[in-house]
């Protein structure tokens, strides 16, 4: 089976197999005090500054809603786009654990802007209402878009303005980086952001995320929260070798730039043939397209994935890792069929 | 690095790292709609028969606090020993999640019986107290006893004929059928539990372990919970391949049977040595044991162990499934010369 | 002073003070076991019959947030117009104590309709999102807007068909009840409402609402979740002989009717002031008006008021179960002063 | 009817409801911007100093759980006496508002001391356990016992030195004072208190308490806290009126010293009955005292109160106000016949 679905459908990367493998010899003091777990945090550090600090989580939703849990107290709310995982794909999470309010804003893309976010402000000061302490954008979106350097300063310097954090969902920040140019300091720390969830899942690991602090000060206490937030495991070992085999080698880039690639070949294939439309640009590894409706269902026997927008009806397909050029030569081939049936 | 401070310091068996190798292939649609997964859970009802439900989740902790979450609400409250993990070792995570007071009842070696719940129960019905709902038992318990099947049944009775809901936190529970000889479902289902937190990382899993629901009716809308809870991992494959692994097989009982052995072993050589005096029934694959301040320390300097009472002083050792002979004898040897020192 | 920035600005009617005084003779057993409680229970049973069971809470946030816990857990999400009480001027209680997601829909001066719920219910069945299964309205709205009968019972309907609860936010439904010329029970048990807060403070009690189950079954366990709340008040006597002096006579809806026309007449007259446009229909006790922002700062100068919407901008004023005919006048003399100068 | 089952069993002191009679003049602004409030807080800073902050709540749950949620966060814990009202009489409100567990630690008659907080601090810096950050003692405790000033700077330097923060429940504090004969300053802020649970409701308001906080820095935000905790009222000023009655005045202690001598006489008195006997000392406004059960049974007939031991058994007596002469002499005359009969 080959899949379209999501980031997350493709396996393991042989590498990361490999370090997992690797790790697995003797004994290991749990819980992150082991030589893999020390390493996997210089690691970060060196991407990120000897002022930040890393902590190794199992998976996505549990770095947005632990980052953010350092950030706001449940009387503050977090400004997000109206689409950000965090306020439509979490189940709740982030309310539930958080005891905090989102305030969805509007949105390009699943980009939003100082402008944006400026009118949920109003209502700080005033006792009745949630207070606004943080924004949490997602880099690259949930739509597949990129926040330019720019864009980021901007929202950067309004939050410090304005004595808000910023949080950076980057569960595909690899994708990101990888279509900037950039690297991950540029685009997080540098531009402003508080903390990050630096995802690995979608990128090739097995599990694991980390949150990224960037300054002294802001992860206080964070190793509890964890704890008491189910998220702190006890072969930590395992899951600090996979990030140290992506962040401490060039798989995160190469694996990004190659997802990356995979999209704008699909794009181009896809979009043309005839009566489907991409939809939104390919800025990293997400594909948006319209087509009819008994083509979506058609493909979809051979091939499964998700209707993003069933009025429209527009689909997404993400590439991976592991995309090949015969995958996407094959989906096209497939695509043709339904349309031509 | 060889260890006795904790069954999760051992590493991943190597036919669960193989069903890892194996489970990398090809992409596989996520969040546990896959065939691992639906392996995994046939393998379950095999032993828990047809009526259970099993979902899986990262660890242990979230495995307790989500089948708690399953029979209590916010207002009721749930009984335990003291020491149990959930009370004390799992960082405020079941009051913070389930919003639920804990009742800590007295215990022989972590062990609690109708008697010492009862008391607790005088609280229901009255408006100003939290309601106790639940009784959560672990076997083996965290100071290695055992629960025999008529005490099991004597509190399965006890909740039934109270209306309570029975938790077993049974993270080492493989531990506990090798040493009574019997299956898991009579260890559990057949004594009246209603959930269980089945463990598989202190018996060789890199991670994982399940939630068992032994009737219909009381998972209702279990999923959104787990979700909401942070535990719903994208990848389920590898999740659910190591389960197949361990229970598909009988990879749990021999682990289980050979880190009890393990605990036999050093129970006999380490009580044999000058002034060190075990003080538990070895029943499982705990050992403790008091001796000289100054022995603790010579031996700490060379083997990393957990001091449990500080005051008699009194230590912990733990078998797991890959101790060998030669390690139990590395380490009374070591033992044999801090005493001697 | 006289204000009309809020209906809660006003004071404690003279009937209601009398009771209070009345209700202050001997001792009485604490949490509602007295007489005044039970009295003030049966009268509201024969306002919503006899299958209703209402339970007294200090105020109005505590009303919405606790029928709304009866209603949902915490995966389960809450639909309401997006200028709910609940979902702005609740400071977050809702997340914190519910653990929900609030989901706000489109609307019509604070009304929303089967059409604008219907697409939230889309993520139904999906594990990712926050499961839909309450519908929160508001009678009157908080822009002063009445929901119709009619409206109301497609509500109704709508909810029953969907598998949705109904909650109504009745803080002001004396005023509704008035306008409408129909009993409570019409307005809510009738069309479908599961959950009532019905409004006291803002209707001429110092204190106190009440949380009205409209069917057994639905408040099991409620007394537990009010303590747990911490809206179990010990001299509830005083709660309930206010509820009972209003709800055991025609106070509620003279107050209501006297309010209502109080604001027919201060939107008369105030929207002959030059300059100044009455921007909603008038239904209620609420008048929206949209003046010169120099006009509002000159009025703000002798009365206190909000200004709801500072972009137009739009003010808000509220009459009251004590508002006079000569309050009217000098209020509007004044804003013509204010227009003059 | 008189009772001696509790001091809420009383009225409204005849001042506080004149107190609420002259505040039900005109309109005043809500949420405590009044005159009233104003004033009211002014007279707690008399008591408690120019550094200290008061805000007013509901009830004593309220005022203990919001007074706690400002000290601790809810990876940490609150360690108080086994019997402690937050403990065992709040329905579970701290655990699940404050999302933090409460250790009780052995008592003697509710009393606490360094010795038995002290092993409770073990756990701190290690990551699996809920992490002690404050101390909460009751004076006088629910065992009408009082600290005197030296036991409770014995506990204030204790916390400062361990860095714990210290909370007084002062539900009937006034008690405390008249016993002692000492200011409410003298007997929380001087001994290092940081925040208070100043009581009402148990000495003759209608309902309101106050927390109060001694020095700046403890309350930030505490504003939005109140309000996310359902306990911010609109008609502010009729609760502040009450504080302002009973504090404003000498009101609160001599209200405390009348309790507290029906309370030596009801001791004498019954104490003297055959086959009663006292079995805590009387120190404030509780009696305690054993009988056998069918005395009990008899004298319950006519009163009610509570068996506070049901093993013993062990009956609790509480004066209040309002208890007169009279009345202890009427309840001990049905004491006798209870006991001839």
């Amino acid at each position: 089976m080959r899949s379209f679905a999501s980031d997350n459908n493709a396996g393991v990367h042989p590498r990361v197999m490999e370090a997992l493998l690797a790790a697995n010899k003797d004994h290991a003091v749990g819980y992150g005090d082991d030589e893999h777990s020390r390493r996997a945090r210089e690691t970060l550090k060196r991407h990120f500054g000897d002022d930040s600090q890393s902590y190794f989580v199992f998976l996505g939703t549990a770095a947005n809603v632990l980052g953010l849990s350092a950030l706001v107290r449940s009387y503050q709310s977090v400004i997000c786009a109206q689409t950000a995982h965090i306020n439509v794909d979490e189940g709740g999470a982030p309310e539930r654990f958080l005891g905090s309010k989102l305030i969805g804003v509007p949105h390009t893309n699943g980009k939003i802007t100082p402008e944006a976010i400026a009118p949920a402000l109003e209502s700080r000061g005033f006792e009745h209402h949630s207070q606004p302490a943080a924004v949490s954008i997602t880099q690259p979106t949930e739509l597949g878009a990129l926040y330019s350097l720019e864009e980021l300063a901007a929202i950067g310097e309004f939050c410090k303005r304005e004595g808000l954090r910023l949080h950076m969902d980057g569960a595909r920040i690899s994708n990101a980086a990888a279509a900037l140019g950039v690297s991950l300091a540029e685009l997080t720390r540098d531009v402003g952001v508080d903390v990050l969830s630096l995802g690995g899942c979608k990128n090739g690991l097995m599990y694991g995320e980390a949150v990224v602090f960037m300054r002294p000060g802001l992860d206080t206490d964070f190793r509890y929260m964890r704890k008491q937030a189910m998220q702190l495991g006890s072969k930590m070992r395992y899951l600090s070798a996979q990030i140290q085999a992506m962040y401490g080698t060039d798989l995160w880039i190469e694996n990004g730039r190659h997802a990356n690639a995979m999209a704008q070949l699909l794009g181009q294939k896809a979009g043309a043939v005839d009566g489907v439309e991409i939809t939104r640009p390919i800025e990293t590894n997400a594909v948006f397209a319209t087509m009819p409706l008994k083509v979506i269902e058609r493909l979809r026997e051979e091939f499964y994935f998700y209707v993003w927008e069933p009025t429209r009806p527009e689909v997404r397909w993400m590439t991976s890792f592991d995309t090949t050029e015969d995958d996407v030569e094959t989906f096209v081939a497939a695509l043709q069929r339904a349309v031509a049936a």
